[in-house]
């Protein structure tokens, strides 16, 4: 029978201790201290505004967080249905010992409080990982971030960088670059020298990626010198006002320049592919970016041929990228697939995705899941919901239809979750 | 077991008495006369002319209706795997006592005769509302419709757009809006007193909503009132002929005007985005056109983020937007999933759109599924279709890999199918 | 029960004999000789160096067959997962009684020893042939092939014509063709007539199909005479040095011209319509190919129209055109699906394609399979690949979701398994 099936190839999946591979974890506060870190995590608030909340009720300054959960949970009703409901009701079962299937105005306050002194012992972030199966969790670091205060074996610093391809021309980031470096970046070897120096930092704090996310017409090339030097320098003069073409050259550079310190310094580059910022201008906080799904991998064709040496761990914004990031990955050593990303994060496309993904990209070549979250709460639910997806898949086209043994499914699981996260991004020596 | 947990969610579904948001029944001849009406639907004579009947064997000018059946009986064994043939089936085995599975050369002539028989029952399109649980179906109008002789709490006018942003250069177009208006139309101006008489006079017979198809490369913008009239007068000044340029704007004027009177009156305005007209210039009446799947919904960002007042309930000609569709769903308050569009009306395509717009869409932002239909008739086997897909999915995705119950996935079903056409089109007072 | 009746489907769908409309055998060495020609399937090759195998260490020259097979068994773990690696051990299995579930270190000689024993046997050919039930596969022959000292009723030729759209500014390719027709090609009318020569040799020898893969951006045209000899005299003036436009425009001239041949000898023009070539310039052989998934069917209006008397049988590349190839079948009488392509050849993408096309495109218009095989020995487990699936979706979409007999459903699979092969290419008389 398929569910026991199912039930069984979870169960052993579920036992693995994972290392998640992307969240925005602040290290320095990485569970909740109330209901509204968990309520206020932007699929909830963006929802809640799509079905008819007003941003202004959402957003209201000065909102007391017990308040802003009761404001959110009138809308709860409506959103029910989604995969991001379920993951607010299976954190609400598995650590406050909530019983219902639905969070109501009848219910939520009894539930707020047992969070809260849930989350108020002094053990509570060490309770979630560990619940949650959870050995380490990979940060999203601004490029200046001190990276001091936490322990970087269970909280692994990444660095960011799209302020730096983007948003150079933003004086303020131009001054933190300056700052975090010491440097006054004048020119384009005083920039190269000054991402440099951000490579040594990060890398000496025990960083073991740089990543990116990226607009759908993101196509990277190679610039010359002269011309990078000549955007930079219209780029200082002119500012956020600058023309597109510089801005664009001068991202160009960087972009080029962080792949070739990705090579020195022997670090994947986490390519987040196809985003559209403030499509929705008028949407809450993190609920205003979307895409156009018109984009090709053939974008990275001159980038994927130049550096042969590092490994892409690349995400696609829309499943239908999806066969193009399997194709790619089958053909390109350095191209690996990673995760399931935002829009593409929920069961339907996941399913498809992983499916495909399964049966045609060597198995040493698939990160399968992160859990992206801000909150540690969020990785159980988040994490569940991946295996139990992948536990089908498994079920359904190896062990049925290719009569693969239990056994052999499992170690298929385990490679994706956990193995390639070792062999990809702690490559020598081996962690474990 | 899964199977009778679908039969009973789909019995569940299927006992809900509906209104179908979107046909393009004649509300003077709603039901058929004879078979020929149903078999000379365009799914039919298409399909029949792509397995290779010549065109012009199936509209020869004066063609009685029975033989025009008896000719496309001769194609039908090439179509049978079709779901639309299990259409016809359907209809053929509920209302007409048809006992086979195929309609055949051996068949065909009495279940022709059966059906002209009931079909000439004085209250033949009574029974077939009653039989298919239809409480009201919309019309699709043209916007010069008198809107008179016909009962509007049962058929439900609506505003169809097409010709005003697309075709207004034609001096038959023109000369119809302004007999339809009473007004001169020369300029941009008394251009929209005109389409502001059309709302007036809809929405005072009912209407409930405003509806326009679109083509890929269409992206609405603002177009200033200086350059609308020089579009304006560009156009009256070369009808057909104008350059392509003009003709754009004037469209994208009507369309941002239609826009504006849908914010004024509070019409839902219905967009149908993706298809190409006349692709296959020798095909039969109706099936001719085809598209281009490269279409993003960014192309509407402007629209959405000027109109936030309007809702768009927004059908997709392909399955490859539909995620894009379920994204700005899920972020956009006035994006509303509508239906399962023509060429992605097919089970493969449903379940795949249907069901991830199950998860990650507000669920009252969903209206499941309209008919599209030219005659009554087929309200029934299309809805069941589609409730039988939702019954998979229901069971599948809610109650099997979520744990829901049999209720609440029931109570989600009827939200989708009937619930949200009450909570979209017609918001206050509440219908029912 | 599902299972059971996927079983009872696929043994039905097994038993039928086959003609492959489509691999690249070669008539005069069609099946192997040992384990290296398997293993030196580019799909291994590409997946081994995708996995971390250097270029050199597999295209090493010299390299002797065994020691090759060695070296890409060192690799083949981290491929068990891919549904080609199940091709191998099937192969295995089947004709060299293979017991175990992968090929290893420890294994692999042995299995190599035993197959080349059996490779060897004179009937190994026909062996093959008979044990895969295939009564003839169509071959993917140069235009300038003899087609000589083989059986052209097992071994089909097909003309296949990359070289002649896509490099005839190549002067082997030009001399190629004059040395093949007798002709001098100085002119559009000497050229038109050498290609005219060429489908009557095809033809002469039983050629039953004239074949082409495309680039994404491909859009044919009818380019004037005036153009095309423009273009010509510029080609034959620069060679590949030619400016891109006068490379395209003689392009398009001669793919009308291919059109207009197949018109004429009533051969079906065979489009593989998506793949970029080289993309992964340091790729192992035949392993650098990938593409652009933004292409539509759009591109294609002109041709479709313009030849309504040819047969299109169309293979897509990526699984997201798939819905285009449905819809335009479904419209267009001249188009045709054909097989599952390449990067589509893998189980989760059949399935949604091939289910698609089975309920909205008419059945005698759908080529269910091809095997697109180098090595006879691959026919068996790539079909049953798709059998498994076809059975699947019979079981799944027709036997219970449309409570079709089994009988009905295995019709449906015999038609496009094997049926329209024949109605397609042996149209007159017919073969069997």
């Amino acid at each position: 029978m398929s569910a026991p099936l199912r039930k069984r190839l979870f169960d052993a999946l579920d036992a693995i201790v994972l290392i998640d591979p992307h969240t925005h974890i602040n290290a320095l506060a990485p569970a909740s201290a109330t209901l509204a870190d968990l309520m206020g995590y932007h699929y909830y608030t963006e929802l809640a505004h799509s079905a008819g909340m007003p941003k202004a009720r959402i957003e209201e300054p000065g909102l007391p967080p017990k308040e802003k959960v009761g404001r959110i949970v009138e809308k709860l009703a409506s959103l029910e249905n989604t995969i991001q409901s379920s993951w607010l009701i299976e954190i609400a079962q598995t650590f406050f010992q909530f019983k219902d299937e639905a969070i109501t105005k009848d219910n939520w306050e009894s539930l707020y409080d047992r969070a809260t002194v849930a989350m108020a012992q002094p053990d509570w972030t060490a309770k979630v990982l560990k619940r949650s199966n959870l050995e380490a969790v990979f940060l999203t670091n601004d490029f200046d971030d001190p990276l001091a205060g936490f322990d970087t074996s269970v909280y692994i610093p990444c660095l960011r960088t799209d302020d730096l391809v983007f948003h150079l021309a933003q004086p303020a980031v131009r001054e933190r670059l300056e700052k975090a470096t010491g440097n006054s970046i004048a020119s384009t070897p005083s920039l190269r020298a000054a991402i440099g120096k951000l490579f040594q930092h990060f890398v000496a704090k025990g960083a073991r990626a740089c990543a990116i996310s990226l607009p759908p017409d993101f196509t990277p090339t190679k610039v010359s010198e002269s011309k990078a030097t000549g955007a930079l320098e219209a780029v200082w003069r002119s500012g956020p006002q600058v023309e597109a073409e510089h801005a664009r050259d001068l991202g160009h550079f960087v972009f080029w320049t962080l792949a070739e310190f990705c090579a020195e310094f022997k670090l994947p580059f986490d390519l987040m592919i196809g985003v559209n910022r403030g499509v929705y201008a008028e949407g809450v906080y993190q609920g205003r970016d979307l895409y156009d799904s018109r984009v090709s991998l053939i974008q990275y064709r001159e980038l994927f041929n130049a550096f042969p040496q590092v490994p892409f761990p690349i995400s696609v914004l829309a499943s239908v990228t999806n066969q193009e990031l399997v194709s790619y990955s089958w053909i390109f050593p350095n191209v690996l697939t990673n995760g399931h990303w935002w829009y593409s994060n929920t069961p339907t496309y996941i399913e498809h995705d992983a499916s495909a993904r399964l049966e045609a990209v060597p198995s040493t070549k698939q990160i399968g899941y992160y859990s992206d979250m801000y909150k540690l709460e969020f990785g159980l639910p988040k994490f569940a919901m991946y295996k139990r997806i992948l536990a089908k898949i498994l079920a359904e086209r190896f062990v049925v239809d290719r009569q693969w043994t239990e056994e052999r499914a499992i170690a298929l699981g385990h490679q994706v979750l956990r193995g390639n996260v070792e062999r990809v991004f702690f490559p020598v020596p081996s962690r474990c």
